[in-house]
């Protein structure tokens, strides 16, 4: 499977194309950051970031786009660029029929480095070992998209089986309610009454 | 000059086609609230508000697009959802060329009603006077994207102005520098120095 990791973001924003084999191994098939100048129109820069996601949807062609999921916690102006960067991604991905999901940062390194609170030294550290990259990708948000990518890559089967889970109890719990419905009306029909049933 | 404004949201996005006539005469072109089922994917309401949005470009032609800047006082989940739709949307008009302008929502009630900390229904109440509507639009979101547009219609003069009033002020302290530099340097090589000039 071939996964499209994006770290959002205007000024830069952080694209890495991961394929997942056998168990957890795991090879990088590209990364970039695509920049846009600070002082450009809003619209002109998603739009330049836009363009170069759906480049890269189209020349690498990933089986699903996963996406950081961003809090507020910062400074209110670069989350809301953050999130509209965010958007417009999803919205490439979605396009193009592809599933998009949304990892949180803890979530990323908690997959990475197997601690939700690893600093961004240890996250690069990691992608550049598990990737067996020669150099250590720079900046940070090259390393954050392959980690994403490589987070979606092994946590992705997870979340289906636990989806594919809660799907089949919710069959059987409706099942178990209609069997239910089903019993109580044929109690009320055998003995006659009418004014009980709904 | 005719524009579209859009109360971003995932669950109700509201959109309103202005046209501005001669002074501030304003007519009410179309207007309509897009949503999106809260149990679909991210992706999926993005682009379903993505291509109501682009019908919207293509039928009603405008020439520009004013949309609510958010901040982030709210609910963080409904705040990145909305920045999430404002991003998708300012792509739309950026792929057509079309000017994409923020205003904040004190802006707007100001522009509308005068008052900057007006409330929802003095909102919806002057934007049905001003466009002579039969009914107040509704829901809110309907009455607020018609406010936007008529905010920007009033507005984007003023901010034209002012705009080309600072170009002309960083043009000439551009000239006056370059005066200085070219003194300078004259003087440098009329007295015969070298060591000082850069």
């Amino acid at each position: 499977m071939r996964v499209l990791g994006v770290d959002p973001g205007l000024t830069r924003c952080g694209l890495g194309v991961v394929d997942g084999g056998i168990g957890r191994s795991v090879s990088c098939v590209a990364v970039d950051v695509v920049r846009t100048p600070a002082d450009a129109e809003l619209s002109a820069r998603l739009l330049h970031v836009s363009e170069c996601v759906e480049e890269w949807l189209d020349s690498y062609r990933p089986q699903a786009v996963a996406v950081e999921r961003v809090f507020s916690q910062h400074n209110v102006r670069t989350v809301m660029g953050t999130a509209q960067v965010g958007g417009v991604v999803a919205l490439s991905a979605a396009r193009r029929g592809l599933p998009v999901v949304f990892h949180t940062p803890s979530e990323v390194k908690a997959a990475v480095t197997g601690s939700g609170r690893a600093d961004k030294a240890q996250v690069t550290g990691m992608v550049t070992k598990l990737l067996k990259l020669a150099a250590k990708p720079s900046p940070a948000d090259a390393a954050d998209a392959l980690a994403l990518a490589i987070c979606h890559l092994w946590r992705e089967p997870m979340r289906a089986r636990v989806a594919e889970a809660e799907a089949r109890a919710a069959e059987l719990a409706r099942k178990h309610k209609a069997r239910l419905a089903a019993a109580t009306r044929a109690g009320h029909t055998g003995t006659g009454t009418t004014g009980g049933g709904r």
